[in-house]
């Protein structure tokens, strides 16, 4: 398989798998395997999309908890490109598709409701002026609202799920109440909420966020996830998530 | 001083103060004071309110954190009057004010944007049909929205705190999208948001929010608290807000 500039072929944490990842174009981050653990996914078989995917890392994390058919969306190409040579490396073409497009397009594209699950990391940046945003473009359309709004996002996720079925987003705490506002304007009702704190006694990074479609109202507030020990070792619970171990 | 009932003088956690509680009328509850230990308060100066007083619990513990003037507005005349007594009995009517009333009509009968701080540990339940409500009127009053509505708490809130003023709720963290919803819809920002967990490894039980009128948005996840450990015993955290030991 051909690597291209900076490209390196890393193992995917412990799940016997490989990844293309690049420095200066697509590393992925603790929060795409926060998510991947946090959201809901049918374990037989059922339709998975997965927005924003990047070197599709959250497809290549599900593909180890689901039999079902995983679709990843990204709107750079050469991401995209990074994605699909890992798809083809690790043999999960049958049941990891990517597509290269824009989300905004994809209710037209795909089709309406078609998805059991959706999950999503996005840009967690609303956009700056352009003199303060990343000069590198493949970073800075990964981080900031370039390419997509928040609001973008949701509103396709809604458009994408089926009726009854689940998304997944992982975002920073300061953007809680504008997801949530978001989520119901949308009609996917807040249902399992989970705080990740980089150390005991620390303010909140991180977010996840599942919702329903057109479900009721009924929110729980999962445990708190704690990354680091005061030692700055991953904690238990993070070992177990990233390693299998516990 | 007069006790009736089964009023008992209970000592108030560590504070040197004594407060009259009575089972099938009013007893403080944990969130309370949690709610009193979370919302900000000036120290030296300022006006305090405190809505759905009960018997003027939050007040009491918040006179040790302050000597700013405290206000309590109460709507049950029976809880008002232990509130009373209480106040008096610790020779605390230079700084707390009782107030028997209905919160609805306080913006006109004390005058809006007068407070510093307003805090309020409303009634938790939305109103089920009658036959479903405690059949003690006392006890439903205080947990069932019959005499108010998380709306009216909310909205009072906001046209009694100053601009730039704090107000402090305690709730179920199933009302988490309700409250920030109505915090936003009454220009109340959300700023600190701390959610308690009964033990480790468990769902939060209780939410805690503060949040600034006309302020910005700039939400902060506070470190989460735990209230008992896998013993049943409290947390040290949990000790030190109850009585100031570490």
């Amino acid at each position: 398989m051909q690597l291209y500039g900076d490209e390196r072929l890393d193992y995917l944490l412990s799940k016997d798998m490989k990844i293309i990842q690049s420095p200066s174009v697509f590393n992925f981050s603790l929060d795409a395997v926060l998510l991947a653990n946090f959201a809901w996914v049918p374990i037989q078989k059922g339709n998975i999309l997965d927005l924003c995917t990047g070197n599709a890392v959250i497809p290549l994390l599900l593909s180890s908890r689901t039999k079902g058919k995983i679709t990843g969306v990204e709107i750079q190409e050469r991401i995209y490109n990074m994605g699909v040579r890992s798809v083809q490396y690790n043999d999960l073409e049958g049941r990891i598709q990517l597509i290269h497009g824009d989300l905004k397009h994809m209710p037209e594209q795909i089709g309406r409701h078609q998805f059991d699950v959706v999950t999503c990391n996005p840009p967690y940046f609303q956009t700056p002026k352009p003199s303060e945003q990343n000069l590198n473009e493949h970073l800075a359309i990964a981080r900031h609202e370039i390419m997509c709004t928040l609001e973008d996002v949701v509103r396709v996720s809604s458009q994408l799920v089926k009726q009854g079925g689940k998304v997944a987003f992982v975002h920073r705490p300061g953007r809680l109440l504008d997801i949530v506002t978001l989520m119901r304007k949308y009609k996917i009702e807040p249902k399992r909420l989970q705080f990740v704190y980089p150390k005991v006694g620390k303010e909140a990074n991180t977010l996840l966020i599942e919702g329903i479609k057109d479900g009721n109202a009924d929110l729980k507030i999962l445990p708190p996830l704690f990354v680091y020990e005061d030692n700055n070792e991953y904690t238990k619970e993070m070992n177990a998530i990233l390693y299998g171990a516990e």
